[in-house]
């Protein structure tokens, strides 16, 4: 961490910073200019006590010279981490199509989504049996009873599930029928549910909230991987902005960011970050060649006789077309569907 | 609900709406113009199934007719919520100043903070025990041993206390310590902490998520209500937008617009809003102008020492000599502090 | 327009707000129902006049049923415009790729870098001969003598150029140097330079406001449009969101929305939407993948010593690369480089 | 300007680094640690050349050291500016209040408003007479005619006047009418009208764009002050955000921020900020305790028959009940009205 002292900084002030600085177990770095002081603080982890010296006045800027994380970093992991689920393997060359309906909301029709997407060369079943909802009065999911579907169909299909848990108590039921443990994007920095999706065994796809900066987005995925839990799936899923054309704005530069900073795999969700149907398939696409590692999509049978979420949800035809569109795409930068 | 139909409607595809809005329990009400054809959807939250109707391809515009939340609405109670809490009256004519360090950390100093504020004239005690960090390797917080430290010194000041809980597990046991429990702004959608918030029979203070919609944020306040607890204060406390000169943007437009949205007493904490410690007096000022219940702000003895938001802390001389100007922004728009 | 009055509205109240739509020259179509009283005002352009019935307590709501622009509709034209400059169609199953240094800065390093960007698959150059520079104490550009480096280049190579023009007595000097004129990010409202640029013949093409909506871009090309120049081309550049990873956000959503909502051909510049070098690339691709019928992207001999720009420049053998991955995302998205 | 190299720097780096600060006419200043070299750029305006640093790959960071703006700044002139129009002084101890119709529409009503709003304490009187619309088909002003029309209710009232000029050929003709020059916030880097702005004699109220930073704002201030005209007043107007319950956001905090940074006085726009008439004299009591040296109000006698604009207008009755408020809280903060 970098201190770019006030002109106005005297020596005595300097000998402020720089004790505070031993105190704090770190080395003081003085670099005094005739316009300008400068005081590195070199140590590990130093930049997590910024605050400290935020509250002094006598400092102007503080530059931070390390990234506040450290596990999923680049600098810690060369190669990217590929995650390993049946057969399938997230991260790798495959990039991995998950699809289904926004929630789960009987067993024949999970079943029969399911089938179709298979067909279409999805690789992944989701669908929520915990429903974050805006309203109270809003349908909010089949609780357990949906995660038993999602479990028997995964029988039935070979398809992994994907689902979420919505609080610290959920974690552990979830992890028992799913394959891969959502954490949605209003969880984000739910902080005691991060802690608890680290001491699950399962693998983690957590959605960047939507007013997160990659940087806070990356800080959420090293308190999973703090606790242990080293298979972390990063989901760019939309960010707000003003824009009302669509739901969201889907920030796919993300993709990119996020590849030179984490070696850890990233997904894009275009239902929820576009929210409007007709435009989901190219943004798909476009994903894809972003470099995305897999998408997440919804998919429904009727979308309007879908319990939540029916605006974004594709037909399994529609689907199916987008499906082979997305494979010449891949085809294009160097990757399978 | 108000639906428009594209202009390439059928008297068809007009059945078929007609027939989901009374399959729906509600009355179709339509109205066929010569370039428009507009249908209402008539019934007690209607606009709960408009993702139904979002999901038809010949449904144009849909229009709310009525809010989606009802008991945090002034149609549903004209006159303000006041909260009791011992004497002081939340929401009543008194402007309520609450204070203290973002992170409990010893006793001793929280006890002469709590003196000097009170003398100042500040009427609670704030301050975290349990603390959401960025960081999985910043100070958490001191936990049950801080709101130990938080109820002793109400006993010896008589300041009411406020602190945060962050998980469905710590609502009982924060609510054992305090007058009223906090839901932070990073859980503001953690849906089962505002349904575990409304199950406790303390007053509830929700913070507006950063980039929450007023409309959501009241809608989360109603997850509250719609439990049986109707003690809630709503707090603005900045939302995310371009600019960097300060932490966040504090919207101080939400007070009147949530005023008039809504009975609940309204909060401003220009403390993290802002997040400068030399701009927070000047809009702890414009926050009382614009008609806030209360403040929440952050005081420290020794803000470089804090553990926690040092920045965005003032000294006690600078909150006593804020509270001087407060008082008489309060009187010139008809209030007290 | 159809405005949707409070319930409160008295039989008085419904008489004026008819009487008023009678005065504008429109129909009104009155909905009376139990619950909500809905008023139709039917003619063209009726929602321009929507700020008068806003101004009117009794009114609750206000939704436009058609859309504030015509020319730049797909309903005013249903096939896509295509725009032809010389032998190269911009619009149709060619994907146009232009390229060239921020800023002009002398003959020979523009005519070299002209060259390359040619081999490489290129259709025209750009370069800017006036800047906005965010600062007046930086390089503002050559001039005049900038456009003539330019229209020498052309006559040189064939390639044909898009260069800026600032304000309202610059319109004309650079469509006499230029193939198409462009419109800066900042000046996307500047309505006289609009108007001046709707009356040159021209190509524009128009640079979406980094924080305009959609809506409003649109409006901005009705306002060329209106002057009698159907001849614009439409380009997302990036929005302000609060993300600092990159320099703004790339809302690739834009381009399938727009060309859902307009006929006009859309291009991308993500060498200013992402503004990172590493980035560029990546993002170009998945703006082919979004169906972008042309890009703009900055390439320099020497990016650090480029007079501005210069961090998101990339280097000749960068651009040539990426040329060859574009070549083949073009390819499966059914078009060409 | 501090640059912090990579990690990876090697000594050739960092010579060629140092050998580029010094062509530029700065001295290098290296410091250069066991884990980290920071080099400073120290010399005049440094941080202007930062794109040439940026597109260096061997630079990690660049932190600036003074600011880019100078002329506008704190450090150039400690003491507040205190502008004199007439007898008014703007900048002092008075917050002057502007009001008047959003646009010019006959000289009767222009009168009649005048007179209003002058017996209600107002100082000074707002009116367009050249409009910059979203739409080509909204009424676009009067021009000329409507700066007639404010000139001569300036001769009958004495209110001096306060107009805008949205193209380079419009400047001198608004100064020959106008008391201050008004430069909009779709115009706020329209660089070519702030330099002729910036050879005007008569004072420019300059609007903030929607989505400009402080830093930005101050930069555009910068382009009139370095033609020479020092009489700038700042005018904050609402910036964009995702919130939809109000137009605009006013971010009130940029009154202390602006003031603290820079010594020109500070108006706040909450007509055009809030944009819905209940909630402006609430925000106006607010602009005033957060600081701002003055409002500009929009009111008209009949707003649903305004041309513009006429949602966010005043009543006179309801501006002269917020003017008795407004002096309260004035005085509450040491000033006057």
């Amino acid at each position: 961490m970098i201190l770019t002292l006030k002109q106005t900084a005297t020596k005595k002030d300097i000998d402020i910073v720089c004790k505070k600085i031993k105190e704090l177990g770190f080395t003081p770095h003085l670099s005094k200019g005739k316009e300008v002081t400068v005081v590195g603080a070199i140590g590990q982890n130093a930049i997590l006590k910024k605050d400290i010296f935020g509250a002094m006045d006598v400092v102007a800027f503080i530059m931070p010279i390390s990234k506040p994380y450290k596990l999923v970093s680049r600098e810690f992991k060369k190669e990217n981490t590929v995650i390993k689920v049946d057969d399938m393997e997230i991260g790798g060359s495959d990039v991995i199509i998950a699809a289904g309906p926004c929630s789960v909301e009987t067993k024949e029709l999970l079943l029969e989504i399911a089938k179709k997407i298979k067909i279409s060369g999805a690789k992944m079943i989701r669908g929520g049996a915990f429903k974050p909802r805006t309203s109270p009065y809003a349908f909010q999911g089949l609780g357990e009873k949906g995660l038993k579907y999602l479990a028997e169909v995964k029988k039935m299909t070979g398809l992994p599930v994907i689902t979420e848990a919505m609080n610290v108590n959920q974690v552990s039921l979830v992890a028992r029928y799913s394959d891969i443990v959502q954490i949605g994007a209003r969880n984000m920095q739910n902080f005691d549910l991060l802690k608890e999706a680290g001491k699950t065994k399962k693998p983690v796809l957590l959605k960047r909230g939507f007013s997160a900066t990659i940087e806070e987005f990356l800080m959420s995925a090293e308190y999973i991987m703090a606790q242990g839990n080293y298979n972390v799936i990063l989901c760019e899923r939309g960010i707000r902005t003003f824009e009302t054309a669509t739901r969201f704005t889907l920030d796919l530069s993300a993709v990119p960011v996020i590849k030179k900073l984490s070696h850890l795999p990233v997904f894009v969700d275009p239902s929820h970050g576009v929210g409007v149907r007709e435009y989901i398939p190219v943004m798909c696409r476009a994903s894809v060649a972003a470099g995305a590692d897999g998408l997440i999509v919804e998919v429904h049978l009727c979308p309007e006789q879908a319990l939540s979420d029916g605006p974004q949800s594709l037909l399994p035809l529609q689907f199916d077309k987008m499906m082979d569109e997305l494979k010449a795409v891949a085809r294009a930068v160097g990757r399978e569907i």
